[in-house]
């Protein structure tokens, strides 16, 4: 094996959804697998397109999206290091469900579909550990549908900063770097920017966190877990934020 | 076999995510379930209870959803007949991810989940229309969230009622009825009673179809298309209104 099908196999071996898999089946992937390089910017796949390749991301964020016909865009979802996209195209007659875009600079791996579809056809260990990948993602989506119905824009702000930090940690001061600029944040959160700065300055009002460009800082947790967690249907911490599907 | 087995391995058979299964599998679980009647209001299962069966709705509709801290609650989704629910907590730990309940007096099959998971462990093609049954909904559900960002609340209700049609007939007048009562309705899509109100008095202007108490007619479907599927990003047909699962 190369170094750069090593560094792979490593990689898809850390995460739990290819924990069935055989050292057989990761390294004959890995080897047909290819370590790239992305500016910021950069298209993986196009909405529709014939699906040949899955992605993984091991550095940077890739944004997944749709179109309109009025040429709107709908951010469905960003990802970053060890989320891997494109993989439902399998079982959508081999059709790119979305578009997916870097937004930073980014290093992904790029690995042939055709391997994976095999490899659920013939190891059902792997078949439920897919289903239960799409099923934990799926929850994700329920309540990020939720979330649209039932926090207000402030909250919702308040909850994609929580779900940036490291949950299990209590109590005390936290600083939270926003990962991708605000007019991205908006988006995926599906606001305007305007009602982006309206929301975020009264959560500040709400919570006492403090705003320095893309850092945000607090001395705890606790206001912004109450504020923003009441009008949610689960409990903090989050238990879904070990998923890896995308 | 029972005259209900035999009814409910019937309705197993015409649906798309159990073609790929034997008639022995079917004949089994069909003699294990049962088929019940129910008023509106009555509970099936509830949100992270232990759960041992899944539900196909034979007729009426049944709402899923989840509560929040404050009480409030979040419809998932609303089902009708051939839809089946509760069937993802296999790949949740054996756990409900949602509340169930009749909105409409209803019957169901209820089927052990026991037999469901030793079929998608032993029958690789069923693992896979499984796994094709959930990307299709997790494409209507990315669909709900891009509509929640992208059309505006006459647009949604709209959608919801060009989603209620015989979408392959073309020009013509058209009746639509709504399957439950309209607070519901507001509440699948995520609006307050007040905003659908006022939301399909300004869909009426747009569209010139006409309200009568649960009916609406319109000469035909070609203005709510024009209005409504320019802020989605799929085109009128829908391509999704086969799927099953719930």
């Amino acid at each position: 094996m190369t170094e750069t099908a090593q560094t792979i196999h490593d990689m898809l071996q850390r995460l739990e959804l290819f924990s069935s898999c055989s050292d057989d089946f990761l390294t004959k992937i890995s080897s047909a697998a290819h370590l790239t390089t992305k500016p910021k910017g950069h298209m993986l796949f196009i909405h529709e397109d014939q699906a040949d390749y899955f992605y993984l991301v091991k550095s940077g964020w890739v944004k997944i999206f749709r179109e309109t016909l009025d040429g709107d865009q709908a951010i469905v979802d960003i990802f970053t290091n060890g989320h891997i996209l494109g993989e439902t195209s399998i079982f959508q007659d081999d059709i790119y469900p979305y578009s997916a875009e870097t937004v930073e600079p980014s290093e992904l791996v790029q690995l042939p579909l055709s391997m994976l579809k095999d490899e659920i056809e013939t190891n059902p260990k792997f078949a439920m550990a897919m289903l239960s990948s799409m099923a934990r993602y799926r929850k994700q989506q329920d309540q990020e549908l939720e979330h649209r119905t039932l926090q207000n824009a402030p909250q919702r702000i308040g909850c994609f900063l929580l779900r940036l930090t490291d949950q299990s940690q209590s109590g005390g001061p936290v600083r939270i770097h926003l990962p991708y600029d605000k007019t991205l944040v908006a988006s995926r959160l599906g606001m305007q920017p305007e009602t982006f700065s309206r929301a975020l300055k009264k959560l500040k009002q709400e919570t006492g966190i403090e705003v320095k460009g893309s850092t945000i800082e607090t001395d705890s947790l606790d206001r912004l877990v109450r504020y923003s967690c009441a009008a949610c249907t689960s409990e903090f911490p989050c238990k879904d934020l070990e998923t890896e599907s995308g």
